[in-house]
């Protein structure tokens, strides 16, 4: 259900088409469809502006093809399956195949990426957090906006980032994705005045903690305004942007 | 020196007034006075966007006094000093008298705040958690942004909370402060698109770990979207919000 | 050895076929089997009105038959394993196939479970709580008691909690079961008066340190009067709740 | 506001004396009275069954003597100030001196104890866990509620406590509250079958914490069932008992 | 060499037929043979009394068997392999096949099991803590102590531990092993004046951080003199009573 | 009640002087004496040989007062106070002034110290570990054991330490007194075959943690057989020690 | 592009073969290549005077291969490849099969280990820190550094150390490489002057933490100037010495 | 005892004027004075080249003049007192008051700072973290070496620290001083191959968790070769860069 339907129910309700109670019992009745292990939320873009997405973790791959079904058979827009599992994958492709696969992350009924739109950077310190980066790409994408990439620029070798400095201050928003020390995130933050959201990532080893060393680093920031996501979790600070520029508040 | 100076000096190199090695010269030597104990930034608001931010805490009375009047002597814009100590707060009044005062954040040469400006909600879970609400709200005011402030709408008594459900909605972007076990972050990231920044307090004792049990509940909410800044850092907050309304880049 | 067993040891003492030198080593020698790495305990009944429960973790699929074997066939009533891999579950059959196999929770001599008994909630804020959710209602139906289960209601989709307002409102006890950053304990505990129980999850990753996360936060709820056990420890809220309602004390 | 309050106002309605948009607009306005730091909260006894309590950590006195001021003076019933410093009990009492002080709790239209309540025990570890224990008894008996107190029984010394197992196997609730190692929690878990909340303390020294050894010692307890509450949070776990023996809900 | 081989030597120098330096070469060549990656240490018996012990994690089975070799090969005495995997133990078994294998732990040359020796309890809490309780059993047998072995006595069903109280107020020295909150051991320290030695083990989930949880519990026992070893270290609890028995100081 | 007290009461037992009932009612009722806020325990001598000690912190200078007068008036053997404030210390005294008071630490009636019984170090890392080296002396004067002191032979100048060796390889036990990272248990328990009991200090700062640093580490010991106490707590080495060196048990 | 080239690049500028802007274009387009997951640094030689290491954990062979290819096809010197796994071993020999393969560092274009360089070693604690420590052996190796090697030298055998004590003396710089308590970096600090690298290892199991422990410990030792670097890092270490003796500053 | 004293000695005993045996005796005399809570090394300059330093926290100023007395009466030569209290600085300077006071660092017999020594710098993130760069400045200059200061240079405002870059490129060492996320150390590491000394500081708050932030991301460092030393450790980082230039091994 989304706003259009909202109106017209309620139109029904002002014209005399719908009695109240019924309009009510109607409003209740649709948010969310109920199968034994998920409620399904088919208010949720109405509410939030935002499509639903499905976090794969932790779910059979029996549930994951139940939600995605439950979704996309009531009239939903956009539908997002993160950190999929290769069965996973399967299980939900096979509910539609309809779907872009970028590496765990699925998006049915993609809206089409403006040219337009604002101008975001997601930059990665080394090699190995281009998961982690890859998962912000590709859900910022599947909420229509498009990104720049930029990768293995770490602070330690600090002329590779300075390259960029006047793209950075003409940012629009900008997504740091670092593990071990996570230095990156106070560097750009000094650099630029645009929004800055910090990924702490669990690479690295030993003293790194899985991430934690990261998290309170970039916590911790001497540059003002930085602001930080949970460890690795490239679709939170992608979620981050879309709430910056949803087109409907 | 702000942007029309920088224009003025270029053009006095595109005209011929003014070597190319002078204006090097003179725009190196530019960006910072030093002190003894301290760099001071003037190239900060060019850079940034922002102001210039004095962090009380660590700095001597007397370096807090030399910072503010180097700021104030060389054509700055607004100057903000933050978690001022009463003895701070004394020193830095002696260079000038002209500052606001709210609570430990000063401020000189504040902007105009506009009526028209965007809608941000400042929101604190509990009475507790009131000082770091208003320094988020007079750093804002600082940059010209006007707040609305909730308090004492904790989840504990959610209807307290669900009253303000259609301004949550609304918002352009939202704070919240909350100790304890952080969930009002969660909660409100749940009920609004809007860009939510979540400031973990040190209220609470015991198993609240001093605030760090908050910032790690933030950290993890099952909101989508939702960014965190350091403990009781209502500062860095209100800069998070500054990056995504600044005017000029 | 229950009640009326021990009624009528002692009416022997009483009426004197019995000498009491001979009681107190018959109920000295009672209490407990030995075996080679565990000794059964029949009194457990009796001390504290709660069946005997085996918990899997740590044992050998041997020690694992033992143990049911010995409390089976020594007069005891309801027997409960816990947290059985299949290879525990498969020997603990070969003992006695007259088990009722609740995913890893295995019963035997269940009592009939009261259509009148309390009304007690088992609620999961995800859909990955679903094995510790269904552990703690297994674990309550080996004691006779029924449960009502709601799952995936988590506070970032706070409407669909909140068309069970009334029910929580009128339950005897609910069980809230939730990982990441745990906020739907505080929610309900502030919409209910009723007895709540915490289970923290390790669901969810990073930041949500393997349950430490919500565990603290739960400890730290702003919601009065809401009580906490261990890190997916399903069965252990299910033991709180037998301790309220347990029928003789 | 309290029950028969509501149900005179939805009586009206059903008599046709009040218009149900007034009376929509007379619920929504009663909950709660907005001062500047606090919204008191006047239907938290009709939700939850319980009377409001304020926790008086981080409110300065004047925001104490404004919510103690707010709730008497709005028809509720019992009101009860936690850990109040000698500065918020005088401010406290100024407003109105009608309250039981007991060590930092005060208590105003304290309801009267029952004879024939249930049989609640609360054991403190070490005489240095007395104020918990005692905040703890003092908060039940704001809430009507009779306690047995019994301290100084640890468990390096278990003859003193097993003097008590009769008592505690006729017991209808537990409060257990112990610091450094926090073993008598299961200790007192396996000697009886009612329920049992444990209050870890910050007693004790270097490797105990400031509380948190305890705090994970009885998570972790080997007794079945046994929940637990924040560090020195008597308060909480009196509130726990409260909900078991609310008389309506 | 032992104290009889280095008796030998010096009285060759009293009587003239060993130079003394050659006696100080001889006496300084001798203390270790010199592999790639180990140094054999052979005056440790002469030095502490306790024959060498070679902890098998993190080596090769090269490596332990030549260590192995090494020892046997050079008059040592006895000789002691903890933690075996099987394929050290296979490696080990190859250089000298006259072992005692006792789960992970080999000993060769094992000294008689004096019948008379002091009185050593080894006392588990839970069936899962048998392979430390044994590791800690093995170790004292190859050095000669006999034990008495306790198992499943946690402090949840007390009445297991109590019949046995007779037995540890006579001890000569008690080791408690347990996971969970480690209660064990500050009962068994306030039933008991012997030496108490407790080893935390990591059996538990969850909240017991995997050993933490009870080293901390240990560590701050209300029974005063109790001792800790690391988690899970059966052996070093073993060493340590050898330490209090050794025959020859 | 001492074992002579005993053997009498139970002498008029089987003489039918005193009838069993009687004797189990005084045996009950002698045990400890009920203040308000503790129960005196006047069998612990008799349970585990070792006098009772009152442990100072988190009690009111009237409670000390109280404990120490119930234990000197009921017939009780040495008396032991640690950690005693100058408060507690001036109230104790009071009660009765014939107490030696050596730092924090109190005795009253301390028995003979022989100059024949084992030989025992204490030996501690720096001069900030002075403190706690005293309470683990004072505390052993207390139970009639004698101690020879060493500070100040950290590792960082081992030679310090070299010129004890023989003496170390001559102890009956060692305790070793080390903060920052405690290297010193280590380096002690390789040079000697005696017990050696580590104590971690809170001396040191920032990666010291309070303590913890050397808690862990002494805890990971590579010398096997050390064990260790809590933090500061050199009472309860001393006691590990008492329970070594008991004369009756 | 190393010093030379930049010479002579700058030499046709002042000749006037090179006009200023073209020069700027070219030193800025040299400094890396751009593959799409890594910009490889040719300058980092010119820079810090240490040739590029690439480390392995977290990329894919193909990531491996790619940068290994880049390097060594343009100009550059030695090149270093640290712990490679089998995979990308193979992926890179594939490339170019001159490497000297040391475990998991493989190392192209090795400098000529000079005799007459300074006096290094590297020290292990244990066997099991092996792998650690010829991580550092072999990284020093590739920048021309030669190494004296001592392993299995940990404190609780000090006398294995001592023998060593004038070579540790002469040393012109000292990595010491241990796990568990980590105390051999204290004792060698004590012993040498020089300067002393500690890297903590992840040897050892429970209360060793993975390393965390040694880290702390090593952090917090009493011997002064002593430095550390991250847990199991032979690499940084490594690179820590090959910075005090660079050739060209 | 410096060389020349040594070589006395020793050529006493080859001439024949002094028995080895008396040699012995006066050699293994002389090493340190006891007085009753410090043995005061007198062979520290011997062995490692660097003088006694006194570290202040923990002792009394009794303690501290007594050490200082018994260093300065015993022929040494340069002694230093670091982070003296005012009652230490005050009964030090009582003992000699020819001491350099520099903040809480005292010099007596300062060593001659050579104008042609190493280029050292030590650099301050920010303005806070200036005590910590005059402790190891005045450390420095205790064992004659000199320092160049920049402080206030964090990475936020990078080209504040841009500025200096090539000073830092022909540094011979650089110590860097930061708190919060402590990113300055990883910034410096990757401009310049000189050896870097990371000091992490207690600088900032909340997530700053009083300095084990910067410690960890330090430790973490994508920046090779950085090493680290305790926080606020001013002093270590001083001693750290003394090995490597020290003169005289």
């Amino acid at each position: 259900m989304n706003s259009s339907d909202l109106l017209e129910l309620l139109e029904s309700v002002r014209s005399g088409t719908l009695a109240p109670d019924d309009a009510v019992a109607r409003l209740r009745a649709i948010p969310f469809a109920v199968s034994r292990d998920a409620m399904v939320d088919h208010h949720r873009h109405l509410r939030t502006g935002m499509p639903e997405a499905i976090y794969g973790p932790g779910k059979s791959p029996e549930q994951v093809a139940e939600i995605v079904s439950e979704l996309l058979n009531n009239g939903s827009g956009c539908v997002v399956l993160t950190r999929a599992t290769p069965e996973q994958t399967k299980a939900a492709l096979a509910v539609n195949a309809e779907a872009e696969v970028l590496g765990g992350t699925l998006v049915w009924r993609a809206p089409v990426v403006r040219d337009d739109g604002p101008r975001i950077f997601v930059i990665g310190a080394g090699t190995a957090d281009v998961p982690v980066v890859d998962e912000c790409i590709h859900t910022l994408r599947a909420h229509g906006i498009a990104t720049q990439r930029i990768v293995d620029v770490g602070v330690a070798g600090l002329h590779r980032l300075l390259v960029h400095v006047e793209d950075l201050q003409s940012a629009d928003a900008i997504v740091v994705v670092a593990g071990m020390e996570g230095a990156l995130a106070s560097v750009i933050g000094g650099l630029s005045g645009a929004p800055v959201v910090a990924v702490p990532t669990s690479v690295g080893y030993g003293s790194g903690l899985d991430g934690v060393t990261a998290l309170l680093a970039m916590m911790s920031s001497c540059a003002s305004g930085v602001t930080v996501v949970g460890i690795d979790n490239g679709f939170g600070a992608a979620m981050s942007v879309v709430r910056m520029f949803r087109t409907s508040q």
